[in-house]
């Protein structure tokens, strides 16, 4: 699909993105930032993809982190430009563009994760929806011993995944660690040998499309990142009384009692790209330097 | 207490709530849904009541899910009424109205999940406090696969849970799971054999009921569920300092002591339904589609 | 260094603070908690300490609770002189007062838990970001067996840490409970021989002094705790976008990446008391009673 660090495949409702760079480990570059980003793109205007798997290319990492020589004359974390006022967009982080951009998916993320995720190669999984790792698999949240900190959001992500105290451990020692940790912290959901860990993702990613409504999934997935969960549950009563009024009354509700009762696989009609209920989204992004 | 859908039995300080149509494995209706809020106006008005215990009639199911025959006229999810504002009153989803209402509960609410626990059936369980299965109990976030949406206000409840990962996976699987996956993931706390569940959900609620002040716990469950938890600290400061200082001059406190310097069980004055300290509520509700 | 009640000792890039009351299980007073207060702005502006452990005097008690004994004419709790007026800042916790310091620690705290931890004994430790036990540790959120409610915003804390729902058990039971129920529950990370704690708690602190820049973790430390987890992931893009601009030009991100590169042990140049970046603190502190 004309990618030169990424690859994109898109076959039986399920899109593979690979990172491609095996001679660098796979390590993060704003060209490769670009090109997962473009790929969002795709798979969300792409009403056959049900959910993508992302996994690394080789057998050695996933991503090894960001590539500090620049790329194409620009810094990994920001524009290397010096500005002096901290509210110029340059100064914007590259891992949350990329991070933000995966948190707006339509489509469920399914992280396979091969061998090393270390900076922002552990810090792009964390929107992801759900997480399994090889057993040759290790983390590293390594940013206090490189002298910076925690980037692309994972301040916010990490502790919401696996709770404030591992997320501190983590960050604060910077240590690398290996599958058995992560899941044992609730990092990744499940631990595989090499050889089957594609399979496990595209076994869930089946589960996925085989079952359930796309416009279902797409909704589901925004609420449950969504909602503002430090409140008060009136929050969700507003957009689920909303959801499930309009949603029961719609084609996809009517097979989806159908099949049940006729125990048989689903064939729902409604598509995403055009069939979103009216109020959605129903929230507003906010500028990020505002 | 005069309910056609559910029993009620008060005994020793428990409230045992049965959902009771086990011929239609206690599917959920809106006849249901106003007697469990009825029966809560009970338990809170009621002194003598220390902890709710929630289970289903028969040895099937606790409740299957939302009975999709049309109850009184009334559909489970929404009104019926075709209306094109959905900011009318008729949008909000049963499910929640029952959800919201059991978040407000002054007692303890604990389940005790003896089978099937689907849709609404496992939502209406999210508010509780203390969640038990026996080991023939089944859970599904279904409504990926039936084209609608988590309901309920699941999408606040579920994450605050399991976690964001785990509430993904199974809302955006749909999946049907057995007790064991329930334990794994967090929904529940334990599991029984099938004649012992009542049991265990009994010892939990003596243990609150034999040991515990009432005002105590009453406010100790609005604080834990309804301070939020997304920002400062500072938030429960404000209420725990008043609360200290009204509770620990009043005579709960001085019975507390004194029964624990005299190694004797404790008797609380103290009454949820004249005693509760003067600030509270300290919250306000916020009507639902402002 | 002039305490009555702890011992604060610093020595290679480690302190630690023993709450000295072995009489009395360490039992917490007005007085502990001002000199407690008093080490962290020690610990704060000693650029040599990287990390602080707590334990307790004696092999019995971590701290057995709030002393009842009013010390020195004040209550533990809050001021004895009654006040009508709930806004009155005598009705702050004290609890509460010395909780709101440790979140705002630079500096990394670990608990190493050696005994009894009941009431403020368990409190105090929620707001430190590692906790190890003893396996003769036992805790107790006793405070509804009081006739009171748990405080020093353990009602934001807790949650926060074990879960809602673990939570609402421990206080709404009251229960005393063992290292293995903690463990279990996710109140401590590891539980540990007696003889061997302390150096479980060293070895940690050792990981982070030696190997992370403290800028780094004091940075770390304020994001994970602050930004608000409640809402949008655009709230950490906001600070990390800024914190990565600013320290990935610093001298601590250059010798991160040289002795990485030169695979020695790095030598961060920068401090914590002088060489925050400009934007911090990025957040205001609300006063408590506004």
């Amino acid at each position: 699909m004309g990618y030169s660090q990424i690859d994109l495949h898109i076959g039986e409702g399920i899109a593979t993105l690979t990172l491609n760079r095996p001679e660098k480990m796979n390590a993060f570059t704003r060209t490769m930032m670009d090109e997962i980003i473009d790929a969002m793109d795709r798979t969300d205007a792409d009403d056959s993809v049900r959910a993508v798997i992302f996994t690394g290319a080789g057998d050695r990492a996933f991503c090894a982190g960001a590539d500090l020589t620049p790329d194409d004359g620009r810094a990994v974390f920001s524009d290397s430009t010096p500005v002096e006022d901290l509210s110029d967009p340059r100064v914007r982080d590259g891992g949350g563009l990329l991070t933000l951009r995966l948190f707006q998916s339509k489509k469920p993320l399914i992280s396979a994760c091969n061998g090393a995720a270390v900076g922002v190669g552990v810090t792009m999984q964390l929107p992801m929806d759900i997480r399994l790792a090889s057993d040759n698999a290790r983390y590293g949240f390594v940013f206090a011993r490189r002298g910076i900190v925690p980037e692309a959001c994972s301040s916010w992500f990490l502790p919401k995944i696996v709770g404030i105290n591992q997320a501190l451990e983590w960050c604060m020692t910077g240590r690398i660690f290996g599958a058995e940790e992560a899941l044992k912290g609730g990092l990744v959901r499940s631990v595989h040998a090499p050889g089957e860990l594609i399979d496990a993702a595209r076994g869930l990613a089946r589960e996925i499309a085989d079952n359930t409504s796309a416009v279902s999934v797409a909704m589901t997935r925004a609420m449950l990142w969504r909602i503002p969960s430090g409140a008060h549950p009136m929050e969700a009563h507003k957009v689920d009384s909303r959801a499930i009024y309009r949603l029961s009354k719609g084609a996809d509700a009517k097979e989806g009692v159908q099949s049940f009762l006729e125990k048989r696989p689903p064939a729902f009609p409604l598509r995403v790209s055009s069939d979103m209920p009216d109020f959605y989204p129903w929230w507003g992004e906010e500028p990020p330097f505002a």
